[in-house]
């Protein structure tokens, strides 16, 4: 397998905990290469480096960036993929200037309009399911929606081993009258669909409520409604575990019952931590483009180039085209 | 005061529990008027009633139920507020049908342009933010949002004291030129807004993870993604403690050592159990009118009843009357 293109200059904590999580995927036997500033990724180890002199900030303008700063870590990274020296790409680094990037470099899969960031949300009970399009457009039109169905359908089977994933159209209401104008056509799209040859089930509409729960398997939706739902949830995880840990630490009583429920409550902690889902995957693109949280430590890292490489031995991309030509 | 008007006959543990808590309400001194079946309400104590012999079932079509079940409960409700025989109404049945029943026996604010659904949404640190709209406008144009925004201000500072209340736009990036083209042009025009002379203060965009924090105590959306993000919430929190509650049981030790967090836990709890909530106001029809949880029991009516007295003496819709007039 050709080497995973690592972007050692993206995301809060890189360098060094971006290329410590590379070096730990190396040492599981998984090629990787590093991509940036050599002077700032220090001694990169066994790990091969491609050098790029600059680095698009968080915060920049992702589009101009990427046309601006041709030497950028993120742009050689793409590059690597499209030349063929590496079989995916990851960063941790500005989201939106890794879409543009990667769309600009690889360009799309043919007949996939629009790209889009597919999204695991965890089920405390059983497998994620796969939200997209968690925030890559945020206007959408109804055949843009079902080429996300389609190409959801490949990536929980590919990713997950959903035998016969689930498509399930996001809206606010289960009968296929309910939801805004975009739902309404789209819903007709995908019940017209021969799912049996796609190898999976379009079970109609779904609600917020379904998102973390096992009704679907794939959530379709647009970039906004999307990027909404995917960042209420976080937001909500994250106030209900820091209210427990405010519980938790209220007098000593409780400090002692809390550790007394840490080792069952570690597991379940563990599951629902973005550290270990590996990232999002863009999907549409024709190569393995994984964006990783900005926060990203070694550890997760090393989980996405963990999944970028079984994605790329799964042939996803050769599987997507594939899908996407279905009708 | 004039009664308010409760559907007895709404909500899947009507009508006992919706008058058990009616009758609480009355204890507290607000008067209350049951609406619905007389031989299924039972003795309804000192509670006055007002015959309907039609229910509209939960899960039937909204707009051709109101119009046909002329003798339903919701519409007499309705019919109760408009003629100055109640002064609100409260239903935990069919919310849009309650919505209809509201929005054609009430009418609209004048100047309103759409009614809009405002939902509370927990924060455990703090005030409720109020979400609208949280499902009653599926497609939304942006002079809507605008009346949102004005209105939602007031529901802020009436309900829960807010003195200056901040209002933020639901998006998916806090710059003003990202979202999609609705947010984009909503923007624009709340921008232009006098916020000092609504007494309030237009704080720009807001993400998904700030609904449940601190950052705005209002969060102006469409209705279709607002009802995505109020349902995903809600799915999210139940699947977490679902699962702590998995883990609590756990073991015998897992078992002690919840029983001894339950004190500090049950006031968390109690903050997030949405019927301690009091439910939604449909904000925008000429009357107060609160859509209470399906399956709201005698304590969620007790704190519905409560909340539109409230709102009653507050005057809420003079004062968003007042508010959608300013420019």
């Amino acid at each position: 397998m050709l080497p995973i293109a690592v972007d050692a200059m993206g995301g809060d904590l890189a360098p060094s905990e971006i290329v410590a999580g590379a070096r730990r995927a190396h040492d599981d036997g998984i090629p990787v290469v590093l991509v940036g500033r050599p002077e700032e990724i220090g001694d990169p180890g066994p790990l091969e480096v491609i050098a790029a002199s600059e680095v698009i900030a968080m915060d920049a303008d992702p589009g101009g960036s990427v046309r601006r700063m041709k030497d950028s870590s993120l742009v050689r990274a793409a590059e690597a993929v499209r030349d063929g020296r590496a079989s995916a790409m990851i960063s941790a680094g500005n989201t939106g200037a890794t879409m543009a990037s990667a769309l600009l470099r690889m360009g799309r899969i043919k007949g996939v309009s629009r790209p889009a960031i597919a999204t695991p949300i965890p089920d405390p009970s059983g497998t994620p399911c796969v939200l997209l399009d968690a925030g890559a457009n945020a206007d959408c039109q109804p055949e843009w929606l079902r080429q996300f169905a389609q190409m959801g359908a490949v990536y929980s089977r590919e990713r997950y081993g959903v035998a016969r994933p689930r498509i399930g159209l996001l809206s606010i209401g289960e009968e296929s009258t309910k939801g805004n104008s975009l739902v309404k056509e789209t819903h007709k799209l995908l019940a017209a669909l021969d799912w049996d040859a796609a190898g999976a089930e379009f079970i109609g509409n779904i609600e917020g409520r379904d998102l973390m729960s096992s009704v679907a398997d794939v959530a379709v939706t647009d970039g906004f409604t999307g990027n909404v739902a995917l960042k209420a949830l976080e937001g909500g995880m994250r106030s209900l575990v820091n209210a427990l840990l405010g519980v938790f630490d209220s007098s000593d009583e409780a400090r002692t019952a809390a550790e007394a429920l840490m080792p069952a409550l570690a597991p379940l902690y563990a599951q629902l931590d973005p550290e270990n889902t590996g990232g999002a995957m863009l999907l549409g693109v024709d190569g393995v483009c994984m964006i990783s949280h900005g926060s990203s430590s070694a550890v997760a890292m090393h989980n996405a180039v963990r999944t970028a490489s079984e994605m790329v031995r799964a042939g996803l991309v050769a599987h997507l085209a594939e899908a996407v030509g279905r009708t």
